[in-house]
């Protein structure tokens, strides 16, 4: 049995609780965090504080909270020579104090808070200072039903950029989209099967292969009537601006 | 029964072909090719024709060609006031002959050649010039399982410029996410769990509500770091771009 305490109350250390409460061979000992009303709804299923001093002995302690506060509460843990894991992208693992062991495990998924998420579509990334934790780390990962892959600081900062081209920067021309559809009253959910489908394709394609459209085509016409269509400068410049990479990528003459 | 002759012979015609054949209610009577190898594969099922004289009277013809060449097509039809549909976004209604019912059937998805279409999963937007010919339309979109929306001009080149930035942008930003991760031999599979969920996420949640990451927290350590990694110049122009947008959309200083 793993024993594990979690620290932050946030979108990810809250989904870690629920998932981790759920799982065998685990058994969440301690929440801490600094307020402690955002988990005093828990406070009947297990020991909750607000005093790093009040912290049990565990296996791993998870420390999942906003990314500037990583390092200082690290420090102010009360004991040593313990795994101690943040789930950032983007923080250093030697952001963590050395007095510790020190480890990532980064699940790379977009978390909403009411939503509930389903661990087994969430990739863990595990970075380990001391090889000999690895097969803890990888037993938790586990435990959630995750796929975990080991990964060195320089994987999972690309990982984290590549994941806001993938994520935050898609969802973004989702939004354009909505913004273009709802210019002429036409209903934003006609594109859904689209994004659905567009997503789905490079389960088996590569994002090279898949790729369709007037960039792709070199179609001129298109893409000039297109630019005349778009009202913002903000979308002409993006639209500019993609159809120049994908040009780049297939290797059209720009 | 719906009688129905295609024109063409590319990804959006041959789709069309198979389920329409498959689907009751409708029956393919020709099929028409400028370049008859093209289709000598389904000489078996149905009548093929390289000879435009050769069309049958049907209740709708189907013209599937490349944009450029749909009006000049739709001239050479040798007969008057039959239902004459193209399928394309970007094509104007009145690019079709008017000695023709003219209409459109636009099939808003992405259409790879060997993978077969879940034509549920295909919304279909019909424009018709003459009112009295809407409900055949819909009959055909029906028989193909399909949803369908009556769109005007205007609604039809919104819905395809949207397209352009969900599908064809959005998966250039997959193939930057893919660039990234193979420079640091980190599998782009990670990813993939991610990209489905963004995608899933917007079936329920606006694209402005679904929205999450550095661009839209303000976070400018996060960006700064993000825009040292990247190694490509168009690569930082498309970070920056995009997270420009993302601050005016949620209105954030720039």
């Amino acid at each position: 049995m793993l024993s594990v305490t979690i620290i932050g109350a946030g979108n990810v250390a809250t989904h870690l609780y629920k998932a981790l409460n759920k799982a065998e061979n685990v058994s969440v000992l301690q929440w801490y965090n600094r307020n402690l009303d955002a988990i005093t709804s828990y406070q009947n299923d297990l020991v909750i504080t607000d005093n790093l001093n009040d912290l049990k002995q565990v296996d791993v302690y998870i420390i999942a909270v906003s990314d500037d506060v990583i390092g200082a509460l690290s420090s102010k843990l009360p004991f040593t020579e313990k795994l101690v894991v943040h789930t950032s992208g983007s923080v250093s693992l030697h952001d963590l104090d050395k007095k510790n062991i020190r480890g990532v495990l980064y699940p790379l998924q977009t978390f909403t808070k009411d939503a509930d998420i389903d661990f087994t579509e969430v990739p863990i990334c595990i970075e380990i200072e001391n090889k000999a934790y690895l097969q803890t780390l990888k037993n938790l990962s586990e435990a959630l039903g995750c796929k975990h892959y080991r990964v060195n600081s320089d994987q999972r900062a690309a990982l984290h950029l590549a994941a806001v081209f993938v994520n935050n920067f898609t969802n973004q021309l989702y939004r354009i989209g909505h913004e273009i559809t709802e210019s002429k009253s036409v209903e934003f959910d006609i594109l859904k099967p689209l994004i659905k489908e567009t997503a789905r394709k490079i389960e088996t394609l590569s994002p090279y292969m898949a790729q369709t459209g007037p960039a792709k085509r070199g179609d001129k016409k298109t893409i000039k009537k297109h630019l005349r269509t778009l009202d913002k400068d903000i979308h002409k410049e993006i639209y500019e601006l993609l159809t120049k990479s994908i040009k780049q990528t297939h290797g059209k003459k720009l």
